[in-house]
């Protein structure tokens, strides 16, 4: 696992940099990740650029023996685009424009801001692609993060359009929303709001079918956008990869990985937690999406237990590790003199300093992970089911803690080794696969369940699965699977037949296979006694 | 007790309407509720109507003995009016417009709203008004809910006609709100702010004399729409009941029920709890109203004691029990494949199915209630004074909690029966009545509890009695009442008198009756003392 | 001691005013506190005046031998003032304008608020300036309550000005606030916006620097409108004093105390609190600021040992003494029945009438208070530390708590006489001075404590003195006075290198004095422990 960090040459003076540099390259750290938010510094003004300083800290760095991860500054755009095009701006769901200060000010939905942003990317493509020193590319920064929803007209009318492509007609749209519903039909595309809240006197909320559609759209939005930077980056620089930092689930979701990293060439994620079981489910889940190693592209420095989490890490297919970051910031929204970092603000080593050289030291020789064994549990994560619960409102689920705090860590502690799963074709050579909370349903999946439980699988699944359809609405008919795998064939959902119990429900033989069915109220110790059962 | 259900016919298709009423029918049930949210079925668009869908779901209701209550569906203004006239949504106390895609996004200020609603109105009467299997119709729906504060211009300007027709004059409301305070003088009418917030760095709220006119505006402008409507629909119907579904006061009792059933036919309500007393105390609050049988018109079908529940409202006066609702919607706000309703989402039989049969068979041979006797004991609501401890922020009170849980739920444990009376008029032939936290002075009620206590009644009231004026304004002298009925002499009030205590604080003879004064702040368990005292 | 009281005799008929007066005298009252809110009574219409009651009310006051303190009423604007002039009105953070209703309207950057207060102000000390009956005079009322950060137009010019002046040049602002962390860089000052929520998906906030520096501007903008007051009425009223009424940091100390009074004769304040180290604490605070006798502008009549706390006012430093307020409001945002005032809602002598007229004879005889003998320990108080703090968002401290309820209230309860010192130049003969919470470094308070401790002071300061510049931006050199004062020679911070440590930290001897160093996060006992050592 080759060791990194986040450094900002930007914030300091040239004078500076050996000096770091040094420090960095003693601790042992082989890549440093740069120039993640410095559109202002590289284009002070609408097209005046400056990229001598860049060019200095890159070539600087290697005489340091660091490699450099080259990051595309599009999460800050600067004064001077946002004065002269507002509608870069997005709008947050309370109807107030996202202000100018502090970071992803910017809508995936503006012409003006995607003009802007793929100029500065790929005159930096062209400028840095070919330089030996910079080994890989990272766009933006943690999509999905302070804006992921935009409410402005620019969204509004990309919304319109997107429900015209999905839909084809109003007729089919009412239909499979449900309009007749409290008299909400719509007769043109262009009629149709963005689901802000409603702001009557008593809660209330907008339509479930428009929400889960909404957050549809927000996540391509990101997709596009980001596929998008990668194909202009791919014109300059040749086979050096490119990624991008994700972010936790429990912090949002709300970005489909499965879509974004298959227009890239890494997983890489951010992860900031004090549980193990979380830098382990992130790591299986980061591994799982392209089944390779993946990067850690943040980590924080301070963690009380570094070591411990590096290993884990590794194990699950950590290829490079950077840590967050060289320094504290001074200034700004993150200045912190209470996080430590690799150095402190005066510049002197941490106690985690000490902690990265001796871990370098001792993996010296390893070279960079390239593959690992897959896994016989696959523990599957979708993100619209995600989302149809964070929607809900009589039945919102944290989705992201029930999978990862309950059924993984479940897992986790029990020692087993896990594959996530995000689409039903990686359902392969699993021993077992365990579905919670997948309410949505989904034919591809359901053939492929069927299919893999005939053929000798073991399947767990909660009583909502498969209980509403792609538009969020609910089915009114159970699907073959239940007749056909778990041998259940009352004309009713589960939940509706077992109202009130949690634990196992429904227990079947079918094929070579076994298949569990449990509530989803469970606990986490019927979970255990579960899996213990399901896994032995 | 006659049983009914919520249907929605515009949500199925034709062909399932006879699989569905038999199933109705077979239950016992024998009026479905129905149409109650359908304008943009009826009216698609401006002027377009499609009548034959109702016609077909009311004749066909009648081939399975199923009789019809209609609603109008003033509720839900469709897109294309909303579209056409903003003004017909009202602005929520936070500034922002009331967005289409919900329900009840309707100013009662509107002249298009009221000019649109008003047609459909009229024309559903004239078709459907003189049909044998229409017996009875529902305004609207949940008046006082989701819209009951608008802070729009058409509600500004309809709140300054108000004022001016209840003050004359800028310097009556000037002296009667005590505008000197904080130079808040106002010079025309037109200059008054509605009560939104003051959005201010330390909570700042708007003056209470202005809250408490603000509150019986508004509990006007729906009594206001609701006569009009009744108006309209009494052309066409004959001696049919007009009623409608007013809720829970502890949701929000910003609608003077006197006022509004006064103009009505019959009292009709939504409960939604699982507390026994409240199924009660509503019971006895509808039935008090108009002093004679009520409906109720929505009760939740998952009730886990229906049976009992059931009993509970006959005993205290329901004549018709509708069932909130036949099935659950797939969609739409309401969405739930948790809320078991009369049919399950596949269309089988609920837990509460059989229940409801039983129960319709047990009483198959019963006549609708036509009366009962009226109770010794009343408790006395008074809208008004909930308003006042609503709006009050350094001495708020949850006034419907108050009554309900504490007062009421005192005598209920008791095995008393009770009348609730909303208005002086109604204090009559009772033995004892008790008046908790009636801070606003009435000059009729003194009078009238004066004349009580002296012919022999029992009294009890809180310490707080009639200590502010109309306007919300403290008085500054003590009301003769206290003098007269309690012999309290004191030229000041009795809470200043007696700060700090709970319980009893004052209790007289006068005439051939007996008085006593609570502290507010007393207990439930004082409040069980003495009401067993005082009823004994 | 001198006792007053608040009276509003425009909240009156003249008839009334003989018998408060007469009231308000027999208890010992010899000064008034009146026309706080009155300019709506003053000046009913745009250069309308009416005097007559006002002078009515002084002359008649004369009578009854109560002197009056008489208060300009800028913080009320009339009706006609906003209307004409809606840029009076200042912008809440929340984007929402203040609106007209309660008190403090007013946006102290708005040149036609500042017109019309000040025409008001100069014709009422014209008028009353050299009355024999006027005493003494109170600006406005509780600068920095509800409007204290105005986020409206005229704000936003007046801070950019602010900035320029501050700053010189953006280069210079962008250096010092670090702008280049997020490509935050400003181009010209009209570009900075200013520091509203920054409204994103997840939790977001402005710059620090940003919001200290507003924060600054802030409190500036309030002295500067208090001094233009004082200027004006300087004119006319020869030697009588100015005070105004300060309050409580614990409720926002967004008003810099040194800065306001320096421009003032007498320091006044407000008090309401059940808590007697508060009185003790805002009573030393007070007498420190001129070093003399301060003012209580307002105290809670309804005091449960209102004796008590005026003997410990007294015994502190407190020259007069004005209960708030001689009877409850009817009517208004303060109307109340609960609280009991000198009379009661029917005029009434209270509870606490007595405990007045006692002490009043008790101290009859006594001058007023002239001076107090300097306390040998200081506490310091540094408004623009508790702002950093306020500001800090992974790092937030309520700054007055820690200091009046953790290291303050500990010296009280060991009965140690304290000032409050809030500028470097007031260390000068104590023996003790204790600096909790000092974030932000200030040379000139350096050099003094370096001074003191050499010179044989003893010094407490906790373990994050001096770690930010005046910027809100943490130093990257360890300040001077740390290795010279404390010995503290690492190249480090102090809670850096004793990262979860609580407790004294450091201790050191320097020329004759010593010097202890406490973690911020140290505990009321270990403040107890290291205070009486200290003390001792």
């Amino acid at each position: 696992m080759i060791l990194g960090v986040a450094y900002y040459p930007e914030h300091e003076v040239p004078e500076q940099w050996p000096i770091d540099y040094r420090k960095l390259a003693d601790a042992g750290i082989k890549q440093i990740r740069i120039a993640e938010f410095a559109w202002a510094v590289l284009e002070p003004r609408d097209g005046v650029y400056q990229w001598e300083w860049l060019d200095r800290a890159i070539e600087l760095a290697a005489d340091f023996g660091l490699e450099v991860v080259l990051c595309t500054p599009t999460a800050c755009p600067p004064i001077w685009l946002v004065e002269r095009h507002p509608d870069v701006l997005p709008v947050h769901h309370s109807g107030r424009t996202v202000g100018f200060g502090a970071r992803q000010h910017r809508s995936y939905y503006s012409d003006n801001y995607i003009h802007y942003a793929m100029r500065i990317v790929r005159l930096m493509a062209e400028r840095y692609g070919a330089h030996p020193n910079v080994v890989a590319w990272q766009l933006d920064n943690e999509f999905g993060g302070e804006t992921k929803y935009d409410f402005g007209d620019c969204a509004k009318k990309a919304f319109h359009r997107y429900l015209a492509e999905q839909y084809g007609s109003t007729e089919a749209l009412n239909a499979a929303w449900g309009t007749t519903f409290w008299s909400q039909r719509y007769e043109r595309f262009d009629q149709i709001p963005l689901p802000a809240p409603i702001s009557s006197d008593v809660m209330m909320w907008p339509n479930p079918s428009l929400e889960l559609a909404f957050a549809r759209f927000s996540s391509d939005g990101m997709v596009r956008f980001a596929r998008v930077q990668a194909d202009i980056l791919r014109e300059s620089i040749g086979e050096r990869p490119i990624t991008t930092n994700a972010f936790m689930f429990r912090w949002g979701d709300s970005l489909n990985w499965a879509e974004l990293f298959r227009t890239l060439d890494v997983v890489g994620m951010d992860i900031y937690t004090d549980r193990l079981h979380d830098v382990a489910f992130y790591s299986d889940a980061c591994r799982s999406v392209l089944a390779k190693p993946f990067w850690m592209m943040e980590y924080g420095t301070g963690a009380s237990e570094l070591d411990r989490d590096m290993e884990v890490a590794r194990a699950r297919g950590c290829g490079r590790f950077f840590l967050f970051k060289a320094k504290p910031f001074p200034w700004g929204q993150e200045q912190g003199g209470g996080q430590p970092e690799l150095l402190t603000l005066t510049g002197e080593p941490s106690d985690n300093y000490g902690v990265v050289r001796q871990y370098a030291e001792r993996h010296s020789e390893e070279p960079e992970l390239t593959m690992t064994e897959a896994a016989r549990i696959g523990l599957y994560y979708h993100f619209e089911s995600s989302w149809s619960y964070r929607i809900s409102v009589s039945d919102r689920i944290a989705y992201p803690d029930y999978i990862v705090d309950t059924v993984y860590k479940s897992l986790f502690e029990a020692g087993k080794a896990v594959e996530v799963i995000f689409e039903p074709e990686r359902i392969t050579e699993q021993q077992l696969i365990v579905i919670p909370l997948h309410i949505l349903y989904d034919a591809a999946l359901e053939r492929r369940l069927t299919d893999f439980v005939r053929e000798g699988g073991r399947l767990i699944v909660t009583s909502d699965l498969f209980r509403k359809d792609e538009h969020n609405v609910f089915l009114r008919q159970v699907p073959e699977l239940f007749g056909r795998v778990f041998g259940w064939h009352a004309n009713n959902f589960i939940p509706d037949a077992t109202r009130g119990r949690t634990g196992l429900l429904h227990e079947a033989e079918y094929g070579q296979g076994r298949a569990w069915v449990m509530a989803r109220e469970s606990t986490a110790e019927q979970w255990r006694e579960l899996l213990a059962e399901a896994c032995g």
